[in-house]
């Protein structure tokens, strides 16, 4: 038994926010059937690099679903829609607010066709505010919401995140939402909205930046790889590349100089706290990075990791896809998708004891379940789903 | 009613993802009692900057729970943890895996103790492989899971996302899990362990990051804030700062032109589609970088958001605070701490329509409520609370 098994989400979501949210319910066990564009589909499936013609960015996050083809325009797409929202516990869409309103299939007209369904949208900024209706991308969002402002080396530009942390984030937050909302209509019996906007998510990942920012009214700044308050806990150069080093007490501080061959620095009453440390940075980081210097990072981290010291190498992804506690974690997983062939895709981050998630299947070609779904869960017979396509509806 | 009403979380987090994850709990409702170490607290306590002695680093993470002290290696303080552990459908801790089995309280104990208990242990390693045990940091899981390596300016150093990135995603993926081992004990009555690594969480938010070295084996690099595919999808420098202009398509490049008033780009066959623009991007970008320096931020901004062109400055912290939008969802809130006095802590991003969360009280002072909830869950008199003191058990 998987955690969210039986759990029917009909799934409009398009590019990264939305389908990051159902693959991760999909990956704990519900029943994920992903609506796309007849001929287009999802915008992700035009997105490269490819594998004999599918896009790995589209297979990497809908695994797990079943694709169905509907146009929603026509008539008849309408009336088959309007025809499967009963039978579905969970929708999660992320167009622009108002689109979905627009096709005459909102909120109001859903919950008339199932009370109990359960309606998460995530968008770039809400469902309410001066902002709703505008277009977003995750680069706006990680402008707009502060994130740039204080990511980037010090006294350097602004930087965005290298991954769409503005999208991953209101997945997240929109997951987190939607089992909210299925706890409360085990008592209610109801569904209800969810909405999460990206900006918001933004915001509330600031966390202490804003309290900081609150109480000593001093703007943060880009960071750096450097620790604001603690020293040493930043990255050296060694002599093939860069060991981060995280000696975030006294204790370790110690341990590390010992580590080091170094034990007079650990005695030196210039750097005998984190205090210290601080006021004398720039005396002891030339010090250190003269010892970093002459050696290579897997000598440092294996002296360093053997002392107990939190130490790692700046890993680049193919370094992260050979990392033996990434892989002891199942967080590397390789799929065999009916057109492109072999695929490594992210595990599972939830690891639950007894109901774990899996990855029962590949992303799906486009509208590859249609006429099955169509069969399952409408009972339309073949004949009629090949006149559905006639009419432009699939 | 709340979301999470009625669910009671006994927290034995400290620093951010556990504190991460149980803010998330009480914001939705649930009845969060921290149990903190007597006379030290949560470690982030000790985090400036302070108000009134107050940490805004521990209060912006600790509002809507409650604190109670508890010295959980004195044998009276073990067994006032046991007699708890059986009134709450959720533990939530973030040590190092085996900490509390030293303790004698590990799984195994708690399981038999309460087989309702949801165990949900946030590390940065995760309860199984072989850095299971070692010691993490943010710097170190962001270094090591290879967010660092694609975080940063075109060829520039590998950069430190500026927030906790990774102790706050592992504190949404904990949450995620919590509530989905709940929709499991709905139907079994078993509680069961909730396990998430920091580590696991970088890996998973890479997202496209590792299906594209899957595909092309070229290594991804720091990416600049301009985006790999797509022009004009980056920053340009005005009279007075930067505005991120995101024309994700080629309806939104010939809008921009002619919001410009250059529709003469637009028009140009060099740079009528984006394979087009991408092609003469070194001709195209000090084009527009010359149109751009010749207003300011403010007058970019409203000219491109009035032409529907996804567009922001690069706001920085205080700017956030005064967003119009961020203002209007409700995502900056006042609290009145007791001691702090009034203190700005982030919104809640998970919108619910019938059943929002709420800010309902502030962080708690250090042991503000052990008296009241010794007596409420477990029936102690003041008295006997007060030789537990004597006992150095609280």
């Amino acid at each position: 038994m998987m955690a969210l098994e039986g759990l029917r989400v009909l799934d409009l979501t398009r590019v990264l926010a939305g389908p990051y949210a159902t693959m991760i319910l999909a990956d704990l066990g519900a029943d994920v059937v992903k609506i796309e564009l007849p001929g287009v589909g999802d915008d992700s499936r035009g997105f490269g690099p490819y594998t004999n013609g599918e896009s790995a960015y589209f297979m990497s996050l809908n695994r797990n679903k079943r694709s169905m083809t509907l146009n929603l325009k026509s008539p008849r797409g309408k009336q088959i829609f309007r025809e499967l929202v009963p039978l579905f516990d969970v929708l999660v869409e992320n167009y622009r607010p108002g689109t979905l309103d627009k096709l005459g299939l909102g909120y109001e007209v859903l919950h008339d066709l199932n009370p109990r369904l359960i309606y998460a949208a995530s968008s770039g900024f809400g469902r309410t505010g001066p902002y709703s209706r505008r277009p977003a991308y995750d680069a706006v969002v990680q402008a707009m919401g502060g994130l740039m402002s204080i990511t980037g080396q010090e006294n350097g530009e602004p930087t965005r995140v290298g991954t769409s942390i503005g999208d991953i984030t209101a997945g997240l937050f929109t997951v987190i939402g939607i089992l909210s909302a299925l706890r409360v209509r085990e008592s209610t019996g109801q569904g209800q909205v969810v909405d999460v906007a990206m900006l918001d998510c933004q915001v509330a990942i600031l966390e202490n930046a804003i309290a900081r920012y609150a109480v000593t009214e001093e703007i943060p700044r880009p960071q750096g790889n450097r620790h604001p308050s603690i020293v040493p806990f930043e990255p050296f150069d060694t002599q093939d590349g860069q060991l981060m080093v995280a000696a975030g007490n006294d204790g370790l501080w110690v341990r590390l100089c010992n580590a080091l061959g170094r034990s007079d620095l650990a005695t030196n009453p210039r750097f005998e706290t984190n205090p210290l440390r601080n006021t004398h940075y720039s005396e002891l980081r030339p010090i250190l990075a003269e010892i970093f210097r002459n050696n290579t990072t897997a000598v440092w981290q294996t002296l360093l990791e053997n002392a107990g010291i939190p130490v790692s190498p700046i890993n680049n992804v193919a370094q992260v896809m050979q990392h033996p506690q990434v892989l002891a974690r199942e967080m590397l997983v390789r799929l065999a998708h009916p057109v492109a062939g072999e695929m490594t895709v992210p595990g599972i981050p939830v690891k639950l004891s007894d109901t774990p998630g899996a990855l029962r299947m590949p992303a799906p070609t486009l509208g590859q379940h249609t006429e099955a779904l169509l069969g399952e869960l409408l009972g339309y017979t073949p004949d009629q789903v090949a006149e559905f396509y006639a009419e432009d509806a699939l």
